[in-house]
């Protein structure tokens, strides 16, 4: 098997403010052209980036749309226009329920996946939102890369069963609050390196009604290093996965071969 | 079902030196003293501390003793005449090969448990030991106690079929080298925090032929935090293990609850 060659990755930090999709899908153009600018060939989002995380439910679920919905088709353009994939985080109308989804659009504007958040954190995610019922990922220029909505990269098991899978870059759509420094300084570091995956993690900045967010998006390499670090202002970062940095630290500390022979009974 | 009483607990992060196993029980003696003094109840030590962790494998073979062996009938007395239980890192002689093995002595000086090191890390390791068999836990004052040693407590699979067997606390001898900051310092915390659980993390200081360790011990809470943290000297570590602290983690952020309900295949 060929390796792919190296693909540069950007995470959109974006500042929380109350408007419309139509305005959120402005900046969202405006982040696309950038990060093409840089070479990128994805984008990440943060969490509900179409109607906003807060608001739960009512506006939230009022903002919900469906996978192939007026926003959606507006975001595929934007994908198509920069030639880049987009991963966008969004209330899904489907079922006549709402998912706190992840629409994954590639660079030529087709829907290569869409996430629905497996694990709901607290009252308000769980009165707004179903819950999705698998794991999901797609390939982009040869890496396969696993889509999981803040709350789930927080479990071990789904990182660990992405990377089982194939994935070698783990993007989370995510909003995660001033109250939580530890899960971006050191839990999503800590996924990379203990399945040897690149991890690109999309935070809001700023903040909105009941939500004061981190900020602290990263990039964290296979070795658990920061590649990229936002503060806690709007900003937009890119690094470079490298499939030979991945192979050097399986290599070196080859946890996806040692986790099958471990007894996890007790 | 009753809560048990705040357990204080202590590291005994051991400065390498080679000499032998009758000097290393008298510095484990002092150290115990020094831990009773302080209230602990329990004393954990590095990896292989009767043997030094390094000099695989002739040296750390030919150290090895039996788990009811000469040394470990001195630790037992160490650990009854101060009243505290030790779990103490040792090559241990059995069935004709050797373990990388933590014994659990109890602060009567019995046995409570006998762990084996379930992953073994690189080359010198896997010459030097066998492998054991099962994750091994045991009880002191009401608290349920896991030990995972060093390489074990980096699979997040171990550490959360500990909690989730009922662990509240998880001890953990290691040899960790200056080469991985990240373990200590970021890994080892977010084992706590994913958990909900104690983490007392053991280390060496120092350096011996090969090896060059970080120190870094630490004791983290079941938020994350870093309760005692050492630097790169000897030291004595204490906390205090506060089962409210847990229940109110856990109660905050409910993995251990919300981690049976996820779909980990993909």
């Amino acid at each position: 098997m060929t390796e792919p060659a190296p693909l540069t990755i950007a995470v959109f930090q974006c500042a929380a403010r109350d408007e419309p999709a139509t305005a959120r899908l402005e900046r969202l153009d405006a982040a696309a052209a950038r990060a093409a600018a840089a070479g990128a060939r994805l984008l990440v989002t943060p969490e509900a980036y179409l109607s906003g995380y807060g608001g739960m439910p009512d506006t939230v679920q009022a903002r919900a749309e469906p996978a192939d919905g007026p926003s959606a088709r507006r975001a595929a353009e934007i994908a198509r226009r920069h030639g880049l994939a987009i991963v966008l985080g969004y209330p899904e109308a489907a079922e006549g329920v709402v998912y706190n989804a992840a629409l994954c659009l590639g660079p030529d504007g087709s829907v290569l996946a869409n996430h629905r958040k497996l694990g709901l954190s607290g009252a308000a995610e769980q009165a707004t939102y179903a819950r999705g019922g698998a794991p999901t990922g797609f390939e982009l220029d040869g890496h396969r890369i696993a889509v999981l909505i803040c709350y789930d990269l927080e479990f071990p098991e789904l990182a660990r069963s992405a990377a089982l899978a194939g994935a070698t870059v783990l993007v989370a759509p995510t909003a995660l609050v001033e109250r939580w420094p530890l899960v971006a300084h050191k839990m999503i570091p800590t996924r990379a390196f203990e399945n040897g995956t690149y991890v690109a993690y999309a935070n809001w900045a700023g903040s909105e009604p009941g939500y004061r967010y981190l900020g602290a998006s990263c990039i964290a390499g296979p070795t658990g290093e920061d590649l990229a670090r936002a503060g806690d202002d709007e900003a937009l970062l890119t690094a470079v996965v490298d499939p030979d940095a991945i192979t050097a630290a399986r290599a070196t500390l080859p946890y996806l071969q040692d986790c099958r022979t471990l007894p996890t009974g007790s």
